[in-house]
């Protein structure tokens, strides 16, 4: 935990103007660390400046609070003060209790954030972590913003930015492997792996700038020495091929967080909604027998070979022309079905066994596949033109047995049934496989560094853009001082990724995006 | 905290069987105690013997959480042990990190559950939380059962029953008041009371049996001095207005816990959905022009001077017949909305202003309304043919002004226009008003004992009946060993409310209703 801390610059930007709150400082903050719901508990966590003093203000044993040791659970009661709090060392016994709590003490700077702070566990449900929280307001507490918890971590030289960054990975990990490959960043690996890469880079541009700073004491006009030939080659050629392998690793932990897409598809009654509750076994929409039913799609996640798969149910495909007898309801689920099906990694594509393949269902294979993804593309992407993975099943096997269909493409579908279960295991396989293929070549573990977010995915690239482009123009016999920069440029890239480098701006966007009590 | 125990009947009787995990004993045993959600964090609690041994074995740190003093903090990780844990004070370095965690450690008799124990805070989410329970499994917890903490809790003479009701009530309280109702019995006001009365009655009841035993003695046959009066008999009196006070607090203590039901109702496009919306402040449901969208009935809470009120927007009450062309989706959703009418304590009817009062209007008032509640029925009760409060709202005022229509009974309905919300604050104040016929005329306060479940009202009435019974038996000269039965039995209602007499049926009916993980 002994890390730098920041430098001061993007501290002092972020404190708060007069009024509004903002990132930075060391006001009293809390918020709920739990989500609302019936639960037997909710955690409201608290930090910043006398953040002790002002909870034992409305806790029944103020004192023993206030001399709480670091780390040690104080049980007791939040009151609603009335009139001014005990500071004797009394008990705050007038108030109305709020509800009975345990509050674990914690002392800056052995704490999650550096600062003095409590986590206070209370009951469970909506109205009694509400009652706590208004309390704690009156006592001189403000909300806190979404990520501050770990800003402030981060301020205080907790952690670093690729650290930070996989508390918020982890929190939305769908998947054991999505939470492995976060807690792999959360663990270092990959704040390490940068440093490393980045040592590599400073060696060769220390290198580069010793000899240019002797050049220029020695040589007028660059001769043979000062072009060329860049220092510590082979130091730089270590650094891009690691940074190659970290941009490599994005498609696979971009699939582990994110998860694929699979989107239902078919003809209305071919049997889209009960193929999606027969895969999340489970009844999530109505089945019925009448068209146009599931009006709206309908969300649930599956974990397939540890890879989270995000399922969705749309409304029935059928083209009702949009003319003066046209269900708009109806027309409106249309329009969200065919943005997910753009938007899908898979599409599982239902014929209804009992109609046969029709015209309609041509007309879909015709628009949306199969066609391989583009090999070129980066694995995963979000660019326009993607394709997505087409999963043709024959439905209502049960009834009417597949028949192959000349000319269909999908040769080798499964034929299933939705509701017996009847092909099921050969669907899971093709789903299987469409995943890896998702996944990339890249077999990495979660104990190798891998990419967490967007923006460390870019600086890699302005990383492995810039050693790329500095060993080509030491290659090409281009004078050092031409590449020396460019080298810099990469080192900042890689700066920016731990948190080394940033400014202001970039923290509160990056921190913004994370959950409040995170 | 000073509870007596529980007589070990029920605890030996509700001890496992073999194999299948049961109430009782004191197997180490672990289960979420927030809820799952994209939250900072997911807090796992863990009770029962050699609870913290189990968890170091898979902690990073095992020998430092192993010797952790009862209420600290450590900081740590749950690690996947790979063969063989630790048992040196080194560590658990070689298993795989699961998650970064802080664990309060807990030593029994001074936890909550009275065993030894940990809470154990992990990464929010669904991943991490899980992964942490599964290698907490293997560690040797199991699932704990629904309450099973708090019945621990309650066989270890930690709380008594009514307490232990009360952390549930608490848990799924729905508005401030019923934080605040449900918090005063777990501080213990309606057990003291309890006891209080009982102590009563057992005075009396001493006197009378210490009275039976020396008329045994001396006198063969009941003379005046075994009949007729009670001995203490202004005891037994102020037991039963006691006991009379608890039960009146029931309907205000049941509006507070379960909140009250308002269902919106009205023909096909009166703007059910947009009076829904501006009431709970959000887009909850989808207006559109078209009738029959709302398919299915809509949910919000709505707390109202402290009463949460239920507000439930339904599907169009349109009588379309049921014949070939009715529509069957929507005829679910109709028989849905007047299941719910049914149960409803207050009806929200909307005449649609722009159509004016219809035939289908004048059929809704005949049926359901509006004709007061019966006074004489315990306000509050879910018997059948209990009336609810309608109010009538002539909607889409905005457009056309309310018209008083002759003979329709709410003469003074408000007039409101859901879309630009007109006669909104009218429409709070009608239901403020509704709301505090519900609760009744007892103006019980949080501080003044009051009855939180349906057991403790029908053990009251229990006890309510048997002294009155007493009283009565007195005043009609009956003789002290026909009385003193029936003052036993109010006793024995009194004993079964906190716990002190119960059987393991009793205890793993009420505890299986808890949450997991209280």
């Amino acid at each position: 935990m002994n890390r730098p801390v920041p430098p001061s610059g993007p501290l002092g930007a972020a404190r708060s103007p007069e009024g509004r709150p903002s990132y930075g400082g060391d006001e009293p903050i809390a918020a709920f660390a739990t989500s609302p719901g019936e639960s037997a508990l909710t955690l409201i966590r608290c930090s910043g400046k006398n953040a002790v003093e002002l909870a034992a203000s409305v806790f029944s044993r103020p004192q023993k609070l206030r001399e709480a040791p670091a780390n040690s659970v104080i049980h007791g009661w939040i009151v609603e003060s009335r009139g001014k709090a005990g500071t004797d060392g009394g008990t705050n016994g007038g108030g109305e209790k709020i509800d009975e709590v345990l509050a674990a003490v914690y002392r800056g700077p052995k704490s999650y954030t550096g600062e003095d702070g409590l986590d206070i566990s209370c009951h469970g449900g909506f109205a009694a972590g509400r009652g706590v929280l208004r309390v704690l307001h009156a006592a001189g507490f403000r909300d806190a913003l979404p990520g501050e918890f770990t800003f402030r971590a981060f301020m205080n030289g907790k952690l670093d930015l690729t650290r930070a960054e996989s508390v918020m990975e982890l929190v939305s990990a769908k998947s054991d492997a999505g939470r492995g490959h976060a807690v792999n960043r959360l663990s270092g690996t990959l704040e390490e792996e940068i440093r490393r890469v980045k040592n590599l880079l400073v060696r060769v541009l220390a290198g580069t700038e010793l000899f240019l700073d002797y050049s220029e004491d020695e040589f007028e006009t660059g001769g043979p020495e000062a072009a060329g030939e860049l220092p510590e080659r082979r130091l730089a050629e270590e650094a891009l091929d690691r940074l190659e392998k970290l941009a490599a690793s994005w498609a696979m932990e971009q699939l582990c967080r994110e998860g694929a897409l699979a989107v239902i598809a078919g003809r209305p009654n071919a049997g889209k909604s009960s193929l999606f509750n027969l895969l999340l076994k489970e009844e999530r929409s109505i089945v019925t027998e009448i068209p146009g039913t599931t009006r709206d799609w309908i969300e649930g996640w599956l974990s397939l070979d540890g890879f989270p798969l995000r399922l969705m149910d749309t409304a029935g495909l059928r083209d009702s022309g949009g003319g003066p007898g046209a269900d708009p309801v109806e027309q409106i689920g249309m329009e969200r079905s065919r943005e997910l099906i753009d938007k899908a990694d898979i599409i599982l594509y239902l014929i209804d066994g009992g109609k046969g393949l029709t015209g309609e269902d041509r007309a879909f294979f015709e628009k949306y596949g199969p066609a391989p993804r583009n090999p070129a593309a980066s694995p995963g992407d979000d660019r326009p033109g993607k394709k997505p993975r087409l999963i043709i099943l024959w439905n209502k096997a049960d009834i009417v047995p597949a028949v192959p269909v000349p000319g269909l493409p999908g040769g080798d579908m499964p034929a299933v049934s939705a509701r017996t279960g009847q092909g099921l295991p050969e669907l899971i396989a093709a789903l299987k496989t469409a995943l890896a293929g998702i996944a990339g070549q890249e077999t990495s573990s979660p104990e190798t560094p891998g990419i967490g977010t967007v923006r460390q995915k870019d600086l890699i690239d302005r990383a492995r853009t810039a050693v790329g482009e500095a060993l080509a123009l030491s290659a090409q016999g281009e004078p050092l001082d031409l590449i020396a920069p460019v080298l810099r440029e990469a080192v900042n890239a890689l700066g920016e990724i731990t948190g080394e480098v940033s400014t202001a701006e970039i923290l509160e966007t990056m921190f913004s995006r994370f959950c409040v009590g995170k």
